[in-house]
Parts: structure tokens; sequence; C-alpha cells
């Protein structure tokens, strides 16, 4: 097994410069950090390099396995290691990955589209939560947080490596595509018709916009519906993350029920 | 209106000791901070005295109201503002409040139990979460942040101020109580009964366990029921507090449901 101990090493240095968004869009290449994401970049086939610590015993299954694989596994210092992690405690394992190729827009009958949703966090985390309800695809419009920053990746809990994402330049055009081939295309909007009685088919597209401003106006204009959650107590308003995981299980749960119940075989026989 | 600029102001000082729990609980006041949880404050009679600087034009309404309502109002110095908030850059309000007397068990269709949530953004948000969707209480079990500490009452976005919350020693014991008295208490645990399938009859009280290790085994024993949400997709598990938030959603649509097609009526003319 290769072995590098120096932080100056040309490989280490190229490596360090994936922190930056710039050189990781670049490379089109990216670090996840820490067992678990690594064992998610392997089962995906995305990593291409895994670096190791000499006593980083929860992660010797990954290395291992990356071995086999064929991939390049390198043993590293701790200096190098914490030259690369964005944590106080690094967690003994890195791998570089290559971003998937992802040019065709998400299909099935429900995917997530965030509208310069700002925070890291709530990115990763609305991410996490379409893939646990079943999600088949998420559009990441302009103004989003960076997908592949260390906080983005670290709210996913590896639900990056699960299903098709898709950066696009020009949400509302991509909106008004998926309308055109019948999606619903939902926006969440305060003052928005309520959410559980307005029933929208599948497949639909559930919008979720900016923390602070909301949607968009132009990709508002390109939605179909625009529905709210009810606020029937003294909040005002929900956590963004929140707000969006209870729409994003509440059209799931819809799903599955005109799933079991036939409607979705009665409404593709009469097409 | 008095003024005072010092930081050593033995009535400052006071104020200063609410940053730690111990004195927030022995003489049952805290802190809140910024116009926002003033004007809750103020609404929920709670507000004792009200700090303001010299130039936060923001705040100044809320200053007026709590002269008008007779409370002491102190203008203050950057410096003491400084000396007592938690933000790097201080709001420009303070209010000292007294906690409200919250001795009876909650009551109504839908409650909300924690259960040693650890992490006070999580506990202020699923408090918020639980506000907006018309719950009648929160009981708060040993284990769980501080209600009363500034990043759980930020979280909960003013919420603190809408719905009992109770801090009770013996959580296990009084979610007994509240099933003899015919509440379903239900347990949100990793391997229990999908939660759309079953479907306990109001009232309900939905209990969220710690992050890392679930619902204590005391508490599980007490509830009526074992429940999870379904995972469809590739995740493993939900952020905490969305997960919390798309039951207690669930919860309500139901409760609505059931109120709107009379179901409750007639099971309350059956008793």
């Amino acid at each position: 097994m290769k072995v590098i101990e120096s932080i100056r090493n040309p490989q280490i240095q190229a490596l360090r410069k994936l922190t930056r968004t710039r050189d990781r869009r670049e490379s089109r290449r990216f670090l996840v950090e820490g067992p678990r994401m690594a064992e998610e970049a392997l089962a995906a086939g995305l990593c291409e390099t895994v670096l190791i610590s000499r006593f980083a015993e929860r992660s010797q299954a990954a290395a291992d396995r990356a071995e086999a694989a064929g991939l390049e596994v390198i043993q590293v210092s701790e200096a190098v290691m914490e030259s690369l992690s964005e944590n106080r405690t690094p967690q003994g394992i890195l791998c570089l990955c290559r971003m998937p190729e992802q040019e065709q827009m998400p299909e099935g009958p429900l995917i997530l589209a965030l509208d310069a949703v700002q925070n890291p966090g709530n990115v990763g985390t609305m991410i996490r939560t379409a893939d646990a309800a079943g999600f088949t695809g998420v559009l990441l419009g302009s103004g989003c947080a960076d997908l592949y920053s260390p906080k983005t990746l670290s709210a996913t809990m590896g639900s990056v490596f699960h299903l098709p994402i898709l950066s696009v330049p020009d949400l509302a055009q991509s909106l008004m595509f998926l309308a055109e081939k019948g999606a619903a295309v939902i926006a969440t909007e305060l003052g928005g018709e309520d959410f559980y009685h307005a029933c929208p088919p599948s497949p639909s597209v559930l919008v979720i916009g900016n923390e602070g401003n909301g949607i968009s106006e132009k990709v508002s204009r390109a939605a179909t519906c625009h529905l709210a959650l009810p606020m029937r107590g003294g909040a005002e308003s929900l956590n963004a993350s929140v707000a969006a995981g209870i729409m994003i299980y509440e059209m799931a749960r819809r799903e599955e029920q005109r799933f079991s119940s036939g409607t979705q075989t009665k409404e593709k026989e009469n097409d």
C-alpha cells in the first residue's frame, strides 16, 4: 500500500484544492469523509481513491473493499488527514469521488426541486428526506448551496449517492419542461391553497424556495399550483427542512394510496 | 426611562446570572432576545423588564408597549447589551421573563412528549412544529435540552409562548397516567409498525426519543403502540426534527379528518 506522510506531497496538494467549490466543479471530483460515506461511495461506484489513517480501525473494512475492487488505497499520516478534513477530529478515512454523469431530467412520479435553498444543512436534509420517502430525483436550481460541500454531503447522510440529482441552470425552464410532459408542479408558498385539500395527481414536482424569500417569481410562474401547509396554532411558519419533510412524506403517502387503490393503473389505461 | 451604562451595575449582574441553567431554574426567570421574541413575551404576559439599546429602532414598538403596560423599561449601553446577549450582534432588545406556572398535565387531543431529546435546536424546532400543527401541549422528560436556553428558545421562534409545556421528572409515569385516561401513547421506534397503517384514535401522545439512542426502555414500556415512518428509498433514517414534523402533521391531518367526518362526535356519544 502506498504511504504518504507529507502534507506537501503533490497528490495531497491536488486533493486539498477540492475543499474549494470552483476546483470541485472544474475537476468534477469531490471528497467524502468517514466510514459510512466511504461505504456509500464505494457501493455507488463513484470512489476513485481511498485515503486511510494508520489507526482507523472502523474504516478498515471500507479500505479492504476498495483494494479488492482495484482502487488506489493510500495510507496517510494524521497530519495529511487533518490537512484535508473539515472535521476537528478527522474520521480516519477520506474518499476521492467523481461526480456522477447526470444530464437527463429525473423521471418518475415524485421529484423534488430546490429553488435557491441556501443553507447546506437544509439542502442535504431535504435530499435525505426525499430519498427516505422514495422520491425518484432532485433538481437543484441556481443559488442552492453547493451539493458537494462537506456540510451538504454530511447532511445527506449518504443519500447523495442514492438518487439522481441534477443541477440545472434555469429551474423555471426545467419545470415548464416537466409540466409539458404532464407533471403537476407544486410551488410551496405562503398564502397558497391548503396542501391537504388540493391533491395534484402524480407525477408531481415539489418546489421548495429560499429560506428567507421563498420561491422566485419566475419559478412561481412555472408552477401549475400553489400550496401551503396549514398553520393551526400560533406559529407563523415552520423550519424549512421540516416543512419540506412534511410535504415530501404526504406526497409519498398519497402516491402509495393511489398505487394500492389502483387509481394509477386506471389513469394509465385511460391514456 | 431608567438608563444603565455599566456592566457592573448590580441589576445587570443579576440578569447575567440567567445565562446559567441553574440560576434560571432557581429564580424561575429567563431572558429572551430580539424584537420578535419580545413581542411574543409581552403578548403572553410573561415579560417583567425590557432592556433596550439606544439605537434599536426595530425594537422601539415593543419597548413602547411594555412602558404602556407599566413594565420596567431600561435603556442600556451597547456594552451592557453585549454582556447579556448570546448573539455576536445583539438584536437591541432583551426581556426578562418569568416562567409560566404550569403544573397541570396538558390536555386535548394531541400532545407531544420528548424523551431525552438532547439537541436544543431539535427541542425548539419540535415545539414550533407542534404549535404550527395545533397540538395542545408538550411534555419534556428528563434529559431533554433546557427549554429556556437561548438556543432552544430561538429555535421555538416564539412557540414557547403559545402552548403549555410541562417538564416532568418521570416521563414514563406521566405517559401511563395519560394512557389510563384513555390516550393512545405512540412510541416512535425503529422497527415499529408502519405509522401510516396503524391509526391510533385521538386523544394521542406522540413520544419522540433521543437522537442517538431513541426512546428509553421504561418510556417504551409505557407506550400503547410502537410506530415508525416507512423508509422507501436508500436512506436509513431521517433527521430527528424532520421525522417528528412528519408524524406531528400526519396526526393533525387525521385529527382534522376525524373531526370533519364526525367520527369524534360519535365516539364521544358512545362513552
